[in-house]
Order: C-alpha cells, then structure tokens, then sequence
C-alpha cells in the first residue's frame, strides 16, 4: 500500500465509531488486525479498547509500552477502566493509578471494590445530584452554570445531606413543570436505588421490565454510589445471550474466533476430552451386546437411529428449559406440570415415530421382530429424553453449574446409553 | 380460594409493571393462566398483551368478546397496536380502527404499512419537533405549554417547514446552553434519519454501536416518520439471541413452553422427522458394510465414539461461525484464513485423540489393525467436521437460509456419514 492510500485507510477509519473500529478488529486475522491497530489514531485508543472483548484486547495490550497504555487508558469511564484493569500485569495497573488525580483515583476505586458482574461494577460515577428542597429554578440555573451533563443522562438524582438516594427528577419534568415547584413536589420516589451487589442478570430484567435509560447505584446504607446507564445493560444482554448459545457447545463468550491455533486447540480439546469419556460409556453399553449384534448384524445398521431420535427429542426438551430457566419461567413451582406435558409429547412422538421407523425396518431387514424391538426401544428414548430434558437443567442449576454449559452432553450421554440399552437389550431377550 | 385472598393478589398482582405480569403469564400453565388473566385489571390488559410473546397472546385473545379487544387496546402506541393486530381476525381489527380517531388512525396505518421487522414497524409517531431558526428559550416555552414530553426523549428532533429531518436538539443541550441561540446553532445535525425499510437488525446495531436512546425514523424522501425508543431495540436483541439459540434445536422463538400437548407434539414431530432422514442415512451407510461388521464385532462398538468426536468438534466450529456471521465477523473476505485455521485446530485434535481412543480401542480388544483403523478414522472425521462447520453456514447463508436453523442438523448429517463410513471403510479394506 502506498502512503497516502494508507492515510486515506485511516483517515475512513476513524470516522468510525469505535464501537465499529473495535468489530472491525475483532474480525481481523492476527496479522491484519496489528497493522489496522497501528492506524487508530491515538486518541481514540482508550474507548476501542473499551469496546473490544476480552481476549482481542488481551493480545493488543500485550503489544504496546506501558506508556502507550496509560495514555490511552486516560480519561475513561470508571466502568470501562474497572474492566480493563483485570487484564493488565501490576506494573501497569500501578501506573496507571499513579496517573489520574485523586478524584478519578476514588472514584475508579469504587467501581473496581465491586465483581465486574455486579450492579457495582457497571457503574459509572458521573451521576448529577440535587437536593429535594431547592426549586426547579434552581436547578435549571445549577444546570446552566454546571454546562454539562454526562451522556446518557435522562434523570438527575436526588440524595439528602448524607448522600442518601431519594428518588429522581426526571430532566422532561425539569422542562414542562412550573420553575417555583420544589424537587420534593416533583420528583419520582418509585425506582428504588439497585444494590451495589446486585448480579448484572437482575439489573438487565430490571431495566427491561421498567424501561430504564439509567438507575441510581446504592450502598448497603442507601447512599448513592453511581449510575447504570442502558447501553451497559445492553452489552450485559448481548453477552448473556452468546454465552447461552456458545456454552452449549463448550465455548466461552470472550472466545475470539481468530485466537491463534494453539490457543484454539487447547480450549476445544478439553470439551472434546469430556466428550470422549461419554462416548465411552455409550460404546461399553454397546459392547455389552456384542454377542447379539454378531447373531444380528442389523442391530449394529440401526441402532444409531435409536439414539438419535432420542437426541434431538431431548435436545428440544432441554433448550426450552435452559431458556424457561434463563428467564425464570421456569422453576419448581411448575416442573411437575412441565413434567407431565413433556412426557406426554415424548410418549406421543415416541409413538409417532416408532410406527414409521420400525415399518421401515421391517421392509429393510424383512424381520418383524426386529421393527417390534426397534419401535419399543424409540418410544422408551423418547420418554426418557423428555425427563432427562428437564431434570438435567433444573438438577444442575441446584448444583450451581451452569445448564446450558453442561446440559447438552449429559443429555447426549443418557439418550445413547438409554437408546442403546434399550435397543439391544430388548433385541438379546427376543432375537438372540 | 376466598374472596378476600383473591382481592388482595389482584392487587399485588395489578402494582407490578406490565412486563412483569406478562412474564408471569408465560410461566403459567393454560388454566392457571386464565385465571390470572381474569385478575389483571382491565385498563392494564393492552400494555400486557403488548408485552407478551405471539402464542400466548394469541390463545388470550381467542377467549376474549370483540367489545372487550377494542377496550384493552385503546390507547396502545402505534407500533404495539400494529403488532397485535395482526394476531386478530378481520371483524376485529374493523372495529378497533373505527374506535379509533382519525390521527390516531393515520398514526395507525403509517405503522403497519411496514413490516414488523424493519424500522418502520418498530417505531412510535410521538415525535417532538421543533423548526431550526427559533431560539431555544421559544422552544422551552413551548415545551412548557405542551406540558408533557413522551417517555424515552432524549432529543427533540428538528425539521423543516416540508416535514424533513434535519437533526436532533438533545434535551442536555436545551438545559446548558444559552437560551437566546437558535435551534439551528446548537442542534447535532450528525445522526441521520434511519430509513423506515432497514431491517430490526441493523437498526439494533446501529443503537449499540452509538449507544442511542431514541432515533429518527425517515421515508425515502428525507420526512420524518416516527421514532425509535432504546426499550424496543432491547427487545428485538433478545428476541434475536433467543432464536438462534432456538432454532438450533428446531424450536420457535414464539413458542410457549406451556402450549398444550398437541401443539408441542406436533411443532417437535417435524423436527424429528427430518432428523430421521438424515438417521436412515447415516445408517444406510452402516448397511454397506454389514459383512465388515459380521466378522468383526467390535466395529459395532466403536462406531459411535467416531461419530460423536466428529459432531462435537464440528459443532464448537459451527457455533462459532453462526455467531461470527450473526456479528458481521465473518465474510467471505476472510472465510479461507478461517478455514485454513479450523483444518489446522481439526487436524491437531484429530491427531490428539487418535492416539488416545486407538490406545484404549487397543487395550480393550488387544488388537493394533482396530487401533489404527479408528485412529485414521477420527483424524479423518475432525479435518472434515471443521470444513462442514465453516462451509455449512456460509452455504445456508448463501442460499438464503438461516445458518442457526439447519446447520446443525446438516452438520450431524456430515460427521456421522463420513464417521461411519471412514470408520467401515477403512476396516473393511485392512480387517476383513
């Protein structure tokens, strides 16, 4: 590339958000994604960094001075810098804080007291207070004077003396209610500051249910700490739902699809490790039956069928569960009543498709014995898949472990181990 | 029940915020649910139904009298009323639109001339405008007299005397800056107009990407619309996740885990049956080598560890790649250095495992053939596992298709044919 396309690259580039400056790179090849690195103009450092996930940011971070990283790192959110912080060596962290004044020093001290995944740790600390017993004039004149008000404000808060969250004054009340009015007269009292403590899943229902563009953030004594802001809760959405999606098949939410090989490699193994020790039960089901599959061959042409039908049956069953849990409608006030119906659904497939299934052994093979056995051993998979599709995930998330993570492959393992069970047992009393 | 116990939950039931009495629908069973729904109070009916999935709303409004309907949804913003609309019979939606006055009517119909997915079926019409050469203090007096401003208003948006947008005066601007400077020298001209045809999607990027509360929503000629909040955009986030995680298992993302037996069976039959044909498929390539498996029995017992190892591994890169063209990440622009890293990373945990599962196979049947032959099998099964996991979705996609809907089960499909049919193969030619 010549120098002055490069330029124009570059220029184009950071016209951009960095929002997109930051999907960009997270769809680079390693190679590719430096030198677009390099192009971002310095200034814009911080925020793309902000924005990229965490193991993109990882392997830039790892590149550059600590220099360069603490003159990007300035002037973030508390939030954003709370986050980035856990990936940087002590060093850096050290001069990073050295680096801020001692306002910013506190505030980022709070956000980092609190789990990143806590109402505490999406907080940012830019929220405007009044108090409840000046009048509107007064605010607006504060307001005017003040110059400014921090993006994504749509209420101020109102705190007493002590720093107790009240309530808030919605900025749309501030522009249409009578000037002479007092905050008291006119604030809302309804949304109740979150808990610091509180896990970011809840703070996304919340902001959901009530529409929120921000909240207020309290301490465990009522005092304002800082504010949620709805693009933050959008982000914890996001990643909730692609960690559901990819923990089914054993990956992590920050995985980065362009990671070296090496680092590829090692993460999937693992899954794939786990895999295998199921694998081996179900083939030491099957190898309980040797003798009847080598007196009937044809058992070993069908019974992947068996457990397949029981698969997906129970694959359907355990999604809807890990979503019905995930956005609690699921719980066990009503499992027995899921219980009921899914089992019914399971005996009614079951039935469905052992008639086609063993009719279309019988043709094969010529041999109504084996369509006979076939068909019981479907509707058998099917009813046990239903119960295992809904008892893993609920079982689990009593244990403390994650459905979706786990859920899928123990699934598998009981609908081939109860598929090949049934199927070959039912075939070594009435074949063999 | 007592009355006076029914009374006091009514009550409880009707202080919680529509959304959440909507989520504690869905989570109850058919005739639990109807009770409830009797609890609700009627002036709370429409912003309930407005909040519920399709299938649920659907089966509530089947039990309500024609009168009953127009009463719950009078008073429903537009892009909610065009939603629920479309779930009611004609005879209805005559009498909902003759209820109705004519600019509500007008509003109405702007809406629902868009499909439900694109902008225009997501936005509101309760758009604040302003002109651009008058002073803000005229427009603080106006909004004074106006006396309300719609939830969710960040901005006033600022249009010429045809009706064209022109940009956004942010409520932050009109509280700091001096009230004597006109619209026009303070306004941000920089967010354009979105167009009522972009599809959900990408408006919902655009909205994470610049971190918006509300946007403009403009015809092809540059007239404002309408409006879109924060609140629908969250909704159409989920409501994509959800369905990817959904469809991978054939499901709906309207699909109510409490739908009677008949439905569930019948929404579940199809999955399953087109699963079987790709079942009879991989098992018609057991079929061709029947006499392999005849003389050697414990083929039949390994077979399975192939096939599942090939749609684990094929899986973790189908879900990755679902994911990445979900995001934009993936493309063919990059599509052969992602290729050539999944063969890599498949060639690498084929090699690993193939030492591992020909060592227990060599252990557990004492024969070194058997071993070599499932060693070369899985190696074989991984390498092709990770081109079908990238390949499939950028087919589907290609064709039009929804890469999370099919790609799984044609993924399965892969790894178990060509699992089986290496695995076969390859004894057939050096055991028998």
């Amino acid at each position: 590339l010549e120098t002055g396309t490069l330029r124009r690259v570059a220029r184009m580039l950071n016209a951009l958000p960095p929002a997109e400056i930051a999907r960009l790179l997270e769809s680079l090849p390693p190679p590719q994604r430096a030198v677009v690195w390099e192009l971002v103009d310095e200034s814009y450092d911080g925020d793309v960094l902000a924005e990229l996930n965490d193991e993109v940011r990882a392997t830039l971070l790892e590149d550059m001075e600590a220099e360069e990283v603490v003159a990007a790192l300035e002037g973030l959110d508390p939030d954003d810098l709370a986050d980035i912080l856990q990936d940087l060596p002590d060093t850096v962290i050290r001069q990073v804080l050295a680096s801020m004044d001692q306002e910013n020093r506190r505030r980022l001290e709070a956000v980092l007291s609190y789990p990143e995944d806590t109402a505490g740790g999406l907080m940012n600390t830019d929220t405007v207070t009044v108090r409840a017993d000046v009048t509107l004039d007064v605010v607006l004149r504060y307001l005017r004077m003040r110059g400014e008000i921090p993006e994504l404000t749509d209420s101020l808060f109102v705190v007493d003396r002590n720093g107790r969250y009240l309530g808030v004054l919605p900025l749309t009340a501030l522009l249409t209610r009578d000037p002479i009015l007092t905050v008291a007269e006119v604030m809302e009292r309804e949304p109740e500051g979150i808990p610091a403590t509180t896990p970011a899943t809840e703070v996304a229902q919340l902001f959901q249910h009530r529409d929120l563009v921000s909240a207020a953030v309290v301490d465990e004594r009522g005092r304002l700490l800082g504010r949620i802001t709805v693009d933050d809760v959008v982000d914890v959405i996001r990643e909730e739902a692609d960690q559901a999606l990819l923990s089914m098949a054993g990956l992590d939410e920050e995985d980065d699809m362009f990671a070296p090989v090496p680092v590829s490699y090692r993460r999937r193994a693992l899954w794939l490790g786990v895999n295998l020790a199921t694998a081996f039960l179900a083939s030491w089901v099957v190898g309980l039956f040797q003798d009847t599959i080598d007196q009937v061959v044809a058992l070993a042409v069908l019974m992947p069928i068996v457990a397949s039908m029981g698969g997906i049956a129970g694959s359907q069953t355990l999604t809807l569960a890990i979503r019905g849990i995930a956005l609690g409608q699921v719980s066990s006030a009503n499992a027995a009543w899921l219980l009921t119906k899914e089992l019914l659904v399971g005996l009614l497939n079951g039935m469905t498709w052992a008639v086609v299934v063993g009719l279309i052994a019988w043709f094969w093979f010529d041999n109504t014995q084996i369509a006979a056995v076939i068909a019981a051993a479907i509707i058998i998979n099917l009813i046990c898949a239903a119960f295992a599709g809904l008892t893993i995930p609920l079982a689990l998330r009593r244990m403390g472990i994650d459905p979706a993570l786990a859920g899928s492959m123990a699934l598998t393992t009981v609908t081939d181990v109860v598929g090949f069970f049934a199927f070959l047992g039912l075939a070594s009393l009435y074949l063999a």
